[in-house]
């Protein structure tokens, strides 16, 4: 295909993914308002699939009654052209009553220490609908290969949870997080930022790579690294931190040292925007 | 093919599927213990579709604690002849590690009357453990169609509500009850009568026939009708009732008088054995 071919009802894209019988299907799914993190998702479905299809919906169940759901930016016109450069074929963008027909009321959902710790605490009911909407995609799509971006560590090791458990027959495949040249990693939420708040937003990269170093150099102490990050964080007088966690990076179990693999994440608020970041620290 | 095939790894099963691209598959999920009802739905799978699949499995996270996951009847013999004779191709026979090599801590669920009314209030965590086990078989087998008899009604009525709002690309086919030449409803559960129960059990088949006519003869009343269930049933001195409600046949709510599609269901138990029937009421 040469032009993206945009498609907003559930029954035409499965007609349209019909006639692609045999070939290998692989999903992006995205809630639109795209950046070169996304690209990047799209490019490496690009390479590994005959067919790749980026949905684009911004899914009311997986945001909070004050959250920003009504605000979220939105431009499917850029996100098309977006898609189009980095190699996808098809853009699903359906309408909220396309994807919820009723209210929703059967929801995939999880009973684990995953889910309660880091955005499962302050975000109750996000993953909920998070794993319910990539559910209905992916049984929408009947995608070979899901791409999703390292930046929402907690949803990708939940979604392969949820792969794992229900035997979805989709492999799942993590994505590096971009970042912008001064280290910010790329959300879409970065464009409510304000001048002053963007800019003191680069205080999360900087704290991991602090981290980051003084891990190399021996220190494996979960508290201590957990200081040296707020300190750094700290070095923002506007930045409001809800978490800075070290956990174990597959159960996102506590540890006291990091002896296996570990993930550092944070979310922490700048004005009203709450940014989410993390690196993974392994021995 | 002539011989019936016995499965039980979910990757074998997925590889000889693989096989068949292309033809149409029916699958019929039991638990094995097959009687004359399951057969049916063997043979309704049979004329639909190219090939289909007989899962056997006594999933354990449908059951409570107090209730008879250990005693359930099993015999795969048996159960692979009746396949055999009825057209099936595959019995798809997994153990619980198999299907459940972790702790389950990924769920399907509802929140909704249809969910809390009959046999959801009886069994807290029941219809839980049956969409988490059907949303894998569906994905595992990846059906055309999903045969399910009418004997469980609320349960059929919950896996149409699952398979729209989660989308999954299979068609539910609702099979009619089989009953013996007495009228009671065949169930894998009757084999725990004992000859005096089995015979009391009578009264449930007879109490339907009896609101039937009454409800044919103009009786459009629910309390009414209920009363004379619970007259019929009340002939057997060991009938103890658990429930007896008429309900919408849609969405399970209340109602005070049958206009639309009705379900009559009842839930009694006769010494240890809870036995479950039904019937439609339509204008």
């Amino acid at each position: 295909m040469e032009k993206v071919l945009v498609v907003k009802s559930i029954d035409e894209l499965r007609a349209k993914l019909k006639e692609y019988n045999g070939k290998t299907v692989g999903l992006v799914p995205t809630m639109g308002y795209l950046h070169k993190g996304h690209a990047s998702l799209v490019e490496k479905a690009r390479e590994e699939n005959d067919i790749v299809v980026v949905s684009v919906f911004v899914n009311p169940i997986q945001f909070g009654p004050n959250e920003d759901l009504e605000t979220y930016p939105r431009d499917l016109d850029r996100d098309i052209e977006i898609v189009s450069s980095s190699g996808g074929d098809i853009v699903f963008a359906p309408s909220v009553e396309e994807m919820y027909p009723e209210k929703a009321e059967v929801f995939v959902d999880l009973e684990s220490e995953i889910g309660e710790k880091l955005c499962g605490e302050s975000r109750p009911g996000h993953f909920r609908g998070v794993m319910t909407v990539v559910s209905k995609l992916f049984n929408i799509v009947g995608a070979d290969r899901a791409y999703f971006g390292q930046k929402d560590a907690q949803q990708v090791t939940i979604i392969e949870k949820m792969v794992r458990e229900l035997n979805f027959p989709v492999k799942i495949v993590r994505c590096p997080i971009l970042r912008e040249s001064d280290g910010l990693a790329m959300s879409s939420r970065n464009v409510y930022l304000s001048a002053q708040e963007r800019s003191e937003a680069t205080v999360l990269y900087k704290s991991i790579l602090r981290v980051q170093r003084e891990f190399e150099s021996g220190e494996h102490r979960v508290e201590k690294l957990k200081e040296i990050a707020l300190e750094e964080i700290g070095k923002s007088p506007i930045a409001e931190v809800e978490y800075v966690e070290i956990l174990d990076s597959r159960t996102l179990g506590n540890i006291e040292r990091v002896n296996g693999p570990a993930l550092m994440a944070m979310a922490v608020r700048f004005g009203k925007t709450r940014l989410i970041d993390n690196c993974l620290l392994e021995v």
